[in-house]
């Protein structure tokens, strides 16, 4: 992992998320000057205890950063950060970098890239893939695209954060791409496996050992293999929400039929996910999908201690 | 692997398909005497030059025999070879056992097990998994419920032809309930990924990448790891085809309809199958559903050689 020496780049941190906060205490740890924001004073304090600077303004947070990196939930919420009213592009360094996390349909990246190299700046798509035990260890995996020269500016930053970045394309939008298809088959894994062991649970079978069962055979997924052990001890706090996948399955059928292409088994799971977030689910794990089943019709499912 | 000594048990196998050939060809290979049997005469003398004897009537091929084991298409079919016209049942030794290997609701599997008992003989729910190559090798793997007895007498069989053999159950059906959820969440993962890499081709994504990076991501399972790889050759020649996932995600929606619990994503997969079917793929490889979108769309897709 490449440290930062003394008169190295600033960083500037915007969102401390379970995924924001892991990114900018990978990089202090990394030896990198760190500004974090974060609209809960909460979590800027919690950044001040770990040895970084931070701040409820992204204006304030990301002044005179060298690199920004942006881990906050959408396209929406990027551009409040990068343009709005407290928005922090302008007092960014004149060559700075920012490296954008969030999951978004690959037009918006390339708006948003327009909007940032306009001013000079350049701009990296990179969403984050591996969850918040990665992020904090430094481990996650970047599905990045942009310029050669925004990759090389980045890769200082990128190499403390993740495990493996993958160069996609030298133009935004591919990375975002390559995540949106995997946003899809992560979703439909997840409703799947909830939907198996849901019909496991009402002929009777012991889901211990449909688990055991599963893992070792062709109906294995890694979303499978990671969200059934939530199940099995009966824990839907989050490690990832039910409102992550209503958002990412909103916005690839939104590009589906935008571009009038049916992703049928993709609606099918985005529908699951709704009816967990209307049972009030929406900010518990994504497993809980699995519970909508509960409330419908009685399966027998692990109580939690 | 345990082998038959001379006087060990006379196996008999009805329906020597790919699966059936592979069973068939791993006993004889472990010094069992076996009969086959298949409606197609080819296929009976392919086996003759194996090395076993043949026969293409059910009642013929399984004279005396203390173990026969069936591999045919579904529960019909099943019924058929033990009670139908020619059926062999009533040829088998007194004390034999029945291993059924079709994929079947598991009420189907109680039914035929309880006719099979009624005769003094024993019954053991025994689907498989693995495919044609493991079959060949004698390494699948093998979902079995079933009485002790059954156990004790069908388990030199097993470990001839099985390279794992789950004992999940004393009663038959269970074993037929595990494979449903298996298949279900098999069936679930090809249709995804076919949507999945039709929606990367759409937007443009070097096909090979995707499945670099998916196969390392969170967005993995083994079908999309399994059956990518025809799609980026080009290759639809069957490995498993079209019509068993009609058929097994037909069944599932089947038991769950009648016993009212709600399968959206798998009823979605199986429209996915059946749009393949219905182009004319049913005899193709399982990874058509790609072709689907190739017709609808005019994605541009891997040619074959």
């Amino acid at each position: 992992m490449a440290g930062a020496v003394d008169g190295g780049p600033k960083v500037a941190v915007i969102g401390l998320g379970s995924m924001g906060m892991g990114i900018a205490s990978s990089l202090i740890g990394a030896g990198f000057s760190v500004t974090g924001c974060d609209i809960d004073p909460a979590r800027v304090e919690f950044l001040k205890g770990e040895g970084g600077s931070a701040d409820i303004r992204p204006a304030v947070a990301a002044k005179g950063a060298d690199v920004l990196v942006t881990v906050v939930v959408n396209a929406a919420q990027t551009e409040a950060v990068l343009f709005g009213a407290d928005g922090c592009l302008s007092e960014l360094a004149g060559k700075a970098v920012v490296i954008s996390c969030a999951t978004m349909a690959p037009e918006a990246a390339r708006s948003i890239a327009g909007k940032v190299e306009a001013t000079g700046r350049l701009y990296l798509d990179a969403p984050i893939s591996g969850g918040s035990k990665r992020a904090a260890s430094g481990d996650l995996t970047v599905l990045a695209s942009g310029s050669a020269e925004a990759f090389r500016e980045a890769r200082p930053v990128l190499s403390a954060i993740a495990a493996k970045v993958y160069e996609l394309g030298d133009v935004p939008g591919i990375g975002a791409s390559f995540k949106m298809v995997n946003q899809l088959l992560a979703g439909v894994h997840i409703a799947a496996a909830c939907e198996a062991v849901a019909f496991a649970a009402r002929q009777g079978l012991d889901l211990a050992k449909v688990y055991e069962v599963i893992t070792a055979a062709a109906g294995n997924s890694w979303m499978f293999e990671n969200r059934v052990p939530h199940i099995l001890s009966g824990d839907y706090s989050p490690q990832s929400a039910v409102s992550i996948f209503t958002k990412d399955l909103g916005i690839l059928l939104d590009m589906a039929r935008s571009d009038s292409f049916p992703l049928p088994v993709t609606g099918a799971a985005l529908q699951m996910f709704l009816m967990a977030a209307a049972a009030g689910m929406a900010r518990d794990d994504d497993a809980s999908v699995v519970r909508v089943y509960e409330r419908l019709t009685g399966i027998p499912l692990p109580i939690g201690k």
